[in-house]
This record gives structure tokens, sequence and C-alpha cells, in this order.
């Protein structure tokens, strides 16, 4: 999440004239579904090019925004909001939204002046997503080795490689040769244990009171990367209320199973992960299998996977799932690194993370 | 995290001429003490200054790089690595490290080309932070109001803020002004609810197939911020034997609480922490009362706050706790709208994240 800064071209004369807060994103008043506060504050400059990302923050707005505090929503009002004599009661105290202030507004607007703020492209069109932002899209590296195996060598090696090729062979009678679904699903799947080890390490750095050396962001990215592998896929295959269903089912046995499991032996851990990795890799050269024969529709590439890989406008799904498996290879080294570390006898936090790039 | 591109000066020419991983830092050797694997690859240009961190790849460089995997610990070999006989077996395959390799040196490398980047300061002198990237820093927001408060209105709102008013009560007979102390042990604390919340949230998004709307990055920014506050104070303020086993204790009790706290009820885990926030301004406001009398000494500012938050490099800390102060009220105006959507009976991820600004 932290590479590609893409173009952003912030000089220093700006840094000097928008004042502390520096190249933070504009304060345009955000709307969602068409509100708008904009006829409260200024209007900033927010031009955004996709080859030079400029923001700029006017401080005045901030005090502004800051204050401007009481539209609300129409569609659903549901618990009692401030009284009004409350809110007249002091004047530095800021509540909750006023209910009678907008009524038939759609939009939720940040009560406590934290407002989102607003990007736009080259093009003129709004930045549509909330989960990541221009900055944190990158292209992948295609010239990442896909073949690269670990070897196992000592039992905890055998018994991760063994346990991911034992889930194997139900996995494949499940899903045959529907890809499309296998991606979507096995993704929630792999958006786990990067979230539990980076939940685990980040405990332990608050506890030991140590250093983390970029681990804990390391794994955070992985699992936030996988979670974009979702968010794609979910766009190509419609999860059926059975496949839901055993989606909530795997995610309460992994979990758990994970968690232990990485309290127990993060190198075992990690060592699986790198594994199950391994397996994703070659699931994903059966889908491009599947593609370049047509027995799946090669369908136009998601919004979303445009704008996060920095795709071309004509991609298509094959182009997405290059990428997505080029990504699976970089998580296969970073696992198969971490345990590595710990076979070293060595605690993660000794060796800097692989941050930076997925 | 994701804000303050810090003068992030890359420009279109040189997109195109570093090919594919744009803007990645730059693959020169990383040693860790000492240990340098420049001999096996080109040098990089990786002159970074601080208004214009400039970044770039070589590509073949990373090709070289993932298959220089041989170079492993001297002091420490633990368990098995792969014998030469599996290392020759097959071409592609790359293992572990070769124990027989460099005797002696001290530095973990990564066995999978995972090499971390080299990045530099204007001054010449390393980036000495794993955890944190040049990108990442930023100067706090030193115009927020400090006094807003959430005024109670339901009856939940009333126990998230008599619940924190009467932890407040053991918290100040064991610390009395001891606000160094009490500032680190505390940040063990505050860095819990965000990663928790995250991570709730991820999972919640992979199972339901759902847009996360900003608010696990945002929720997992706060933990992480927290988390540096932690890294600053304790170099200011060495735990004992007992505060670490306090803290150690504390997290279990404090996390598990937390967890389940969320999974009941959103809206008032997030009020509580809200409330929280609330208490550490307060508690940080009398910690400079407290440098200012000099009953606290007004020692110079750790060389990881300095950057991290854009310090000057003659800051103190009086100056590390005017910064921090600031960052907690962001974190509880966050808290605090995250609570009031729930109160609106709605989802997190219908209103988009404050994300970009801890």
């Amino acid at each position: 999440m932290m590479m590609a800064r893409g173009g952003a071209k912030v000089t220093k004369s700006l840094m000097t004239a928008t004042g502390p807060r520096l190249f933070t994103t504009a304060t345009r008043a955000m709307s969602h579904e068409g509100l708008s506060l904009n006829h409260l504050l200024k209007p900033t400059v927010a031009d955004v090019s996709a080859s030079s990302w400029i923001w700029n923050r006017d401080p005045t707005i901030g005090g502004g925004v800051r204050f401007a505090s009481t539209i609300t929503l129409g569609e659903k009002t549901a618990t009692p909001t401030p009284t009004q004599e409350n809110q007249k009661k002091t004047e530095n105290e800021s509540t909750g939204g006023d209910a009678g202030g907008n009524k038939g507004e759609k939009g939720i607007t940040s009560y406590w002046g934290v407002e989102p703020n607003k990007i736009t492209k080259e093009d003129g069109t709004d930045w549509k997503w909330n989960c990541f932002r221009p900055w944190e899209t990158y292209k992948a590296d295609m010239t990442i080795d896909l073949k690269k195996h670990h070897v196992p060598t000592t039992f905890l090696d055998r018994l991760a490689y063994w346990t991911v090729k034992s889930l194997r062979w139900p996995t494949d009678l499940f899903f045959q040769r529907r890809y499309g679904c296998r991606a979507m699903m096995l993704e929630t799947v792999a958006a786990v244990p990067g979230m539990v080890g980076g939940m685990l390490l980040h405990c332990k750095s608050l506890r030991r009171f140590e250093q983390s050396g970029g681990w804990i962001k390391a794994l955070l990215e992985e699992a936030e990367n996988e979670r974009m592998h979702l968010m794609t896929f979910m766009e190509v295959a419609k999860p059926k209320w059975y496949e839901r269903a055993l989606v909530i089912t795997v995610q309460g046995v992994f979990f758990n199973a994970y968690f232990f499991g990485y309290l127990i032996s993060p190198k075992f851990a990690h060592r699986m992960v790198g594994y199950l990795e391994e397996e994703a890799i070659h699931s994903y050269t059966e889908f491009l299998k599947e593609l370049d024969k047509g027995t799946i529709e090669n369908v136009p590439a998601p919004a979303i996977a445009i704008d996060y890989w920095r795709l071309p406008a004509d991609a298509t799904l094959r182009d997405v799932v290059m990428v997505v498996r080029a990504d699976e290879a970089h998580h296969r080294d970073v696992n198969h690194f971490a345990s590595d570390i710990h076979y070293q006898g060595r605690e993660l936090k000794e060796a800097p993370a692989p941050i930076g790039y997925h």
C-alpha cells in the first residue's frame, strides 16, 4: 500500500503556501449522493491529474468544517440525538447532528468535522474508491518468478506442505473448473492470515515495548491486498447464498485456527501461508488456461481493478488474473522469508520487513 | 499513514524511464549491521532529499536480487537448512539459506529476494526506521479543537462516559503526576481498539463481500499512530519490570473485553474510545503543565519523534506532547463520528472514512 506515489508532484512553494497541514487531500465538502456542504465552505483548489496529484488545504476551511456539524440523515433517524438545549449549553461542545436540519437528504456528513477528502482524476471524474487512494495504486511486478518453491526440509515444513496439499483435494472437488468463483471465495480465506499475524505482532510490540521492524505493516498490507483481490473478483463472480454461508463458516474456523496456530508456531504459520500462496499461483495459472481456451468468458476488467493496478482502460479479466497472480507470488516470498527468519532462531523484527510492494 | 507525501516529486519522465515498478524505493542491497550485498548488485541511484523523495529501480537488479539468496546468519544457525543436493535438484527452486556461506556475518538477508529498500535522507544519513517511511510522516494539525466533548445523551453514552471516568480514578492513583510513565503505559492500551476494530471490520468485509468505506484503514491507522506514540515515549520513560508485568496483564484483559464489546455493540465501543481520547487530551494537558513547571524535565525530543512528526531538530519533549495531544484529538473525532453513524442506524461503510490524517 505504501508504494507508488503515482506522480505526486508537490513542490516546496506549495508546502510553504499551504501551512502546516501539508499535502493533505483537499477539503472540498464531501458529498455523498449529491449532498453538498459547499455553500458553507470556501472552494478549495482540488484539481488532481493522474500524473500530478496536488492537494492543498485552506486552514481556515478546516476551522469552518469542524464546526459545520448539523446536517444529518433524512431516511433513517434512529436513537435520540442531543437536544437543542444541550447544544446551546456549552459553547465549545459539539455533539451529534440536528435531526431537524435537512430531512430527505440521504448523505451522512461528519458531525465531528472530519471530512473525507475529495480527489478527482485527470479526466475530471471523481476518485471513486474510499478504501484506497491514488497513491496506493501500483503496477504489479510481472518479472517475479512464479516457479519458486520452498522444498520442505523439516517436520514442520512437511506438515505445512501436506496440510495445504490435502486441503486442495476437497477444494478442487467443490469448485471443479469454476475458477472465478474459486478465486472469489478463496480470497476471503487468504485475507485472514495477514490480518491475524499483523495484529499479533502489533500486540507483541506493545506489551514488550519493542520495535516491529516494519512487519506489522508488511502483514497488514498483505491482508489488504488480498481483500482487494476479493473486491475485484466479487465484481466478476457473484456469490450464491450457499457460497456465502460456506464463507462465513470457513472464516469462523480458519480465523481461530490460524490465530492459535500463529501463537503456537509462527514459523509453521508463515510456512503454511507460503505454501498456500504457491497453490494460489497454480490455480491462477489454471484460471488463465481456461480463459485462453474460452471456457471462462474473458470479460472487461472491473473498474476497481483498473484503478488499483493501474491497468489500461481496455484491460480484461485475463490482465487482472495476471497481476493478482504476481501479487500472490510476492506474498509467497514474504511468508517463506518470515518462516526462514524464525527457522534461524531469530525474531521478525530483527530483519527489516519487505514493505512497500504487495 | 497514508498522508503526507512529504514533497515526493516524481516526474512523468522518471515514471517512463524506470519501467513498471515505478516509484519503489531503491533496491540497493539492504544491509543489517554492516552486511552488504553490494558486490552482487549494480549500484542504484538512491539519493533522497527531504524535500524530494525520488526512488527508482533498475529492473535487472530485481532479477538479480531475487536469486541472490544464499547468505545467512553467522551467530545463530538453528534448524537444519536444505542440503546442497536439494539446492541443485531443481533449478528454479530457491530454499533456505546456505549455512556455510558467510559465517560470522550477523545480518539476515532475504532468502526470497525480497529486499527491503534503502532510503537516505537529505543529509546523506540513512533513514533509520523500518516501521514508517518518509512519505508516512506528517505535521500535526495544531489548530484542532481540544475542547470538543460529546455530551452523553443515551444510556449507552452515559455507560461509556462513566466507565471511562471510573477507570480514571485508579489510574490517577497509580501514576500520580508521573505523566511520562503514564503516557508510555497507556499508549499500550490505546493502540488496541483501532487494531481490534480494524480487524473485525476486515473480517466483516470479507464474509459479507462488502466494501469497507475506508474504515478498516482508518482504524488501523489509528492503532499504528498510537503505537508510534508508544515507540516515542518509551525512549523517554523506560518501563520497570512491574510496569511491564502490569502492561501484559492489562493487554490480556482489555484486548478481549474490547473484542467482545465491539462484537456486541460497536456503537458503545467507539463511544468509549472517544471518551478515552478526551481523557487522554486532558492528561497530556496536565503533562504540559508539569513540563512548564519544571517538575518533569523537558528533554530533547527522541529522534523517532522528530522524523515521524517532522519536528525541528531542536524539538523537545514538550513539542512531542503537543503533537501527540493533537493526534488524540483527531482520534476522538473519528471515534465519536463512528459511534454517531451507528446511532443513526447506519453502518460505517455508508460514510466515507476520515483517512489520510491521524
